[in-house]
């Protein structure tokens, strides 16, 4: 059988490989027939000379060309929705429908046309102008971009296609698609979309190119390579943490979502006025796509009484009764059960673990809700906050406030952090204290409701402390700021006026340009 | 002799110590008397147990309190400016005037006033207001950082006043100063003064602590205690390298400024037009403190040709002729010597070497002017970008722009790259191609100027790639924009009213806080 084609330097060829693999279908966990390479580094080599070149065409284009790219790929995937949901829905078991075509694929279209909008623009740019000194500043692209895909968001993390992706290009910088080894055909099928905008809109051929796979000692030297700008990492902590530190070593960004327990406290007074729905709506959050999300509810932190008990009780019937969703393969199974093992064997409860009527047939682990004190969580905090990323949490039952903080103060960093409160107001002093040390754990904070939605938003934080991400100041999700990541700060001393960038003219680009002026924030031309 | 005191949880006290230490008057090349500890670890984990105690307070402070320090601190620098100088003149060599009191204090002065009213302002946190998904986020504080000076600037980068001292205390953080072993008097004295300020400002008594040195080990534990949030380091890239790979295992942001050779390419119409003015201005700036300086030409590309024959003559009778300045430490003196070695067993060639009447009796090294072909250049670019810190540069001359471009391409990433042309407009040409592959290089590109001026500016990059810094896209110098180092961004997603901190709340914190209000900036309140 052929083996699938990688896509460098503008063309579809045969891979220069050293073996193959392919995908599994997780619901059904049987083999899919396509075939992909293994990319030797001559591959990775030849991709990282295309993409310098590539850079430097794409610095001296209009930005206008980038906003033509990001529409046109977003009118492409809208064109071809039904196909690539079903594709990702065959490698990842997502359904297509409520999942794949009803939110995750506009959410992605909804990304790239926010990202085009945004490199047309130039707000993101922070255009900075000190007329004075006769000195300006902005940010501009960082080089070209390495993209690892997650598995669990097939279309908007996809190194393809997602958030990152987006980003990057909006700053200016050319793709190299690494794909998830777990969604090659889906990754295939969106850089052709990819691909087909580029010579729509008139890119350099190597703007977006695609390798499937490499062996891992490879992968640290792709990450570390001069001619790479920097990279953009979703996926499980130990991969993470080795490119983290190839990268690292040669001062190369690398921008990292890792994993997240995302503790959820949920205060007295909040379950004395609604913990029955309180409930169902943590059981609903949790098991949603079997709990493959960074922002899965993975810790919940409650004080020891009548009223937690009781929402214990109904989640554990929840939980029991429920089927279990299909994981997104053989990986993410093995994972979950060897981590569950892991809190047990610390000393955790097993609340439930049943699989009700009509649970996957594919890879899946049984609906799990482990338990365990505040004592014996702080006895051994670096074990009882494992990531068993899937259909699992851990409730922690404190005896009193201060425990709660405690093991508050015992959390690595996580991507969210929420608090349920009541409306009348007894919960606020309690509030107070858990806020003030949840809220430098935690990328973002939340009340009253689960962590799970995460919204494109300009006042979006998806990172968090290390080692949710690789650093607190940058997030994946929401534009501009997303965009920051993948530029670098360029300052522009006494030169010439017609030798700056247009953003750093005294006509404002477009007009509506918000650029920081004298300390003003104007849209306005200078003087 | 009785050992100095460390400033450790708002007391002055013995130090736990194993080991002391002087410092040297290196004009003299004498051991000044006073002895000085090196703390074991105790000292450095009560220092950051403190910290954390004083960050927590500090996070629930009002910011007018961080303003009320900054400029107090900036008053008692003023009062005990002409005592503060000679002694750092003492452990520097730096003359008091016209180097230290007149343009370095007023530099440190004005760093604080900046820093305090931009903390006070706020508009540094780039509040984001989304009120119709109900998120706003901005920047805070980060946590206790350590800030390492350099030797270079003992007022305006020490650890104790400089501008990441005045960065991380703007963003609410408690600093822990590790004093330059070169300068451990002035660093002790200007702490004195920023206790004095903490203490009547009213901040919490570990706002600023003070150690003077620790074994390398306990160095490199320290940047990687979860305690800290960041560190900020100015110095030697071996030291700093290793701090980095310690504090990037924990993800710790350490922010770096390592080393810069700042490339200046002078193109021919530039040297036809003004060449003689050039080497003048040339000179001085290489030679100016010794060379001491992160922005100091250490390279300098040239066409060869008859004008740069010119040119460099003009400058090599000029470094030879000129006395040499004294070094800050013996430290210096024995890298110059060794760096210089280096450089010419790579093949340099030395145009000058010598020292004229009037050089120094301290520590210090003959002006050193070498030169090489870009060929040569080009065939071992690591050796031949050696930073010989101190009065040295390296002329390269290239057969054409295109080696120019060659050169500037096997460059690391710089603060500064210059640029001299022609103002008649010949060398624009040349000026596009130079700047297309420099610009990437350097954090800030220079038209027709030397780059050893670093303004406090908003627009100023005092950064670059690696390993110039850590991260290019963060800033050393220039308010707020280095602030922002220190600071994680903090999403707070249906959040009460109430509950968010007042710059994220619907009336603007103080009229004239700029904020990013559904992608628009604005002072006003919200509607």
């Amino acid at each position: 059988m052929a083996v699938e084609q990688v896509l460098i330097g503008g063309q579809w060829r045969e891979a220069n490989h050293d073996g193959t693999f392919h995908a599994d279908n997780p619901a059904l966990k049987q083999p899919l027939p396509a075939q992909y390479p293994v990319s030797t580094w001559a591959d990775v080599d030849e991709a990282l000379a295309a993409a310098a070149v590539a850079f430097q065409e794409m610095r001296q284009m209009a930005v206008e060309k980038l906003g033509l790219f990001l529409n046109r790929f977003a009118e492409l995937l809208d064109e071809n929705k039904q196909a690539l949901c079903e594709l990702a829905n065959q490698e990842s078991g997502l359904p297509v429908s409520p999942r794949l075509l009803d939110v995750e694929m506009p959410r992605t279209i909804n990304q790239l046309r926010l990202a085009a909008a945004a490199a047309v623009e130039g707000s993101w740019r922070m255009a900075t102008i000190d007329s004075k000194a006769g000195i300006r500043s902005y940010y501009a692209g960082i080089g070209p971009v390495a993209v690892f895909g997650p598995n669990n968001f097939p279309l908007a993390f996809s190194g393809a296609a997602g958030g990152d992706f987006a980003a990057a290009i909006a700053a200016g910088n050319p793709v190299i698609v690494k794909a998830n080894p777990a969604q090659p055909g889906t990754t295939r099928e969106l850089t052709k979309l990819a691909f087909q905008a580029v010579q729509d809109s008139g890119l350099p051929p190597a703007a977006v190119q695609l390798i499937y796979h490499m062996p891992n000692e490879d992968g640290l030297k792709f990450v570390a390579d001069p001619r790479l700008g920097a990279i953009g990492f979703t996926g499980s902590k130990g991969a993470g943490l080795k490119l983290k530190e190839a990268a690292d070593k040669v001062g190369k960004p690398i921008y990292l979502e890792l994993s997240s327990i995302n503790p959820v406290v949920i205060l007295p007074g909040a379950l004395a006025e609604r913990g029955e729905a309180l409930a169902t709506e943590f059981q609903t959050s949790c098991l949603m796509a079997a709990g493959q999300f960074c922002t899965n509810p993975g810790l919940v932190i409650l004080l020891d009484d009548d009223k937690s008990a009781k929402f214990v009780d109904t989640v554990k019937a929840g939980f029991a009764g429920a089927p279990s969703g299909t994981l997104l393969d053989k990986g993410v199974e093995a994972n979950l059960t060897q981590n569950l093992k892991l809190l047990i064997d610390a000393g955790a409860d097993v609340e439930a673990s049943g699989s009700g009527e009509g649970s996957s047939q594919g890879y899946t682990c049984p609906n799990t809700l482990l338990s365990t004190s505040a004592e014996k969580f702080l006895a051994n905090p670096e074990a009882f906050q494992t990531e068993a990323f899937g259909n699992s949490s851990l409730i922690v039952k404190a005896a009193n406030l201060n425990e709660v903080c405690a093991v508050i103060d015992s959390l690595e960093g996580n991507l969210t952090g929420t608090i349920y409160s009541d409306t009348a107001g007894s919960d606020d002093p309690a509030y107070d204290l858990v806020a003030l040390h949840l809220r430098v754990k935690v990328g973002r904070l939340i009340d009253d409701k689960m962590p799970t939605g995460v919204a494109v938003s300009a006042a979006m934080n998806h990172g968090g402390p290390f080692p949710a991400t690789g650093h607190p100041g940058f997030t994946a999700v929401g534009i501009p700021a997303s965009i920051h990541r993948f530029a670098m700060l360029q300052s522009f001393d006494n030169v010439r006026p017609s030798r700056l960038p247009r953003e750093l003219q005294n006509e404002n680009p477009t007009g509506s340009t918000w650029r920081l002026v004298d300390g003003v924030w104007t849209t306005e031309n200078l003087a």
